[in-house]
């Protein structure tokens, strides 16, 4: 069976307005707990973050709305409802600014609570293997990213944050669950096609 | 459609002794992560607090469970079960101590992951929109309380700690979720009248 | 009616095998942060614990599923999903790393906040009384073997952690939660005899 759905243009510029901001409080979180430093700033910064990152993450957080729309089963129940939105959303910002609280404390036990908190996370609100896969695809995806941008010296983690190739171990929680909710918020904001 | 319920006096004293209880708890939080400080004690302690303090907290929480319940809609459900007052007193007295755990962070994380789990909170236990309304009632009297305590010189947030008019600026989520988490209980504990 | 259950030579070894590798990440977190030291090894390190620590939470583990299902009522629903199964066991380990986390912090302030996110797991998961009991259980047995291990000076915790007879006042929490949830696998693992 053909997915079949899909976003409306309206309903890719709020995933995208989403993520442009959830990824500002974020990366805030970050960059004033020294968890990750801009070594380049050749484009203007936009609260603490280059101009570039906003706009990464809310076109990701677009694409993997439509991917999960275009290719993945409908969803079983009617999508999620304004508290649940609110839930989903809360949770990932919540772990973000975990993964900025950590900074300072051992390296193992951070990546030990944030993965925790991630499968809490994922196992609360993803409500199909795909929903699973979107954070799968987005774990790899962006965790390679940030690897290439750490490599190129666009910036860094802190030398005491745990890495796996320039990139913070507990990103892996981190978009993982990122990864689920925005697969249910893509659902929720669909236009099932041909019914 | 008149609310038309109440509580009773035990009711009443229940919401007083647990929002007394609760406060001295996460006021001693405070007062040993040195997040707040007492600058003036006429009256004796209570354990770590100026007697003042509790009688505030409970007479607060008892006037909102009966200010929910009077003026409110009647819940849909039959209220809450023992395992989820538990669940709400929980969650609110952890996030008072996640408030006193913070100290030291950069204040734009605390303020952070203390708003996202106060939402959690909220989404969680909130059944009615006059639920919301409890707290960002709660929210307006308790911040405007503190600020004019603050204000007088009866304490103080720590320098460090992110301010707004001298009232903590993660209160706005605290006493949000304490006011959903107490119209929850008024209700629990309320007799609908005339049925 | 006598509860008639019991758990498969297999669910008895995976109880053990999940006890054994929660409790090695948790007490990795404890060593790494400096919250427990072992002061005498007579036996081999795995990873970062001394043999006898993962052959006693797992056997431990074994034991108190075995009980639950043993001696309890049968569970009035179907066990758990693989989805809640990864949320209870999340829970137990995030809790674990957030008694390692809390190293540092204001004594009062680190039971407190494990106390509470303890009540929250224990209300979310537990079905009956009688997982609560396992709970109590493991609370009593496990502080009580933490105490005289303490005391024969196997290991010690840093002096800075809150204690009760040299077993960290927190403890109460975790054991209490991990309690719960052994319990709740055990059912899922159970099979009912004479159906």
């Amino acid at each position: 069976m053909s997915a079949g759905g899909r976003i409306s243009g309206g309903g890719l510029f709020a995933l995208f307005a989403l993520g442009a901001a959830g990824g500002l409080i974020g990366d805030m979180c970050h960059v004033v707990s020294g968890t990750t430093v801009y070594l380049e700033d050749p484009l203007p910064y936009v609260w603490r973050s280059q101009l570039w990152f906003p706009l990464m993450v809310g076109g990701g957080t677009a694409a993997l709305g439509w991917i999960r729309v275009r290719f993945g089963p409908p969803a079983e129940g009617a999508g999620a409802g304004i508290g649940e939105v609110v839930s989903m959303v809360a949770a990932v910002v919540g772990l973000y600014a975990l993964t900025a609280l950590v900074r300072g404390e051992p390296g193992e036990v951070a990546v030990v609570i944030v993965l925790a908190a991630a499968a809490l996370i994922c196992a609360r609100f993803a409500r199909s293997g795909f929903d699973l896969l979107c954070g799968a695809l987005a774990a790899v995806v962006g965790m390679t990213t940030e690897a290439v941008m750490a490599a190129v010296g666009a910036f860094e983690y802190a030398s005491d944050v745990p890495q796996v190739a320039g990139a913070a171990t507990w990103l892996l929680g981190l978009y993982m669950a990122y990864g689920v909710v925005v697969a249910r918020l893509g659902v929720a904001l669909a236009e099932r096609l041909g019914r």
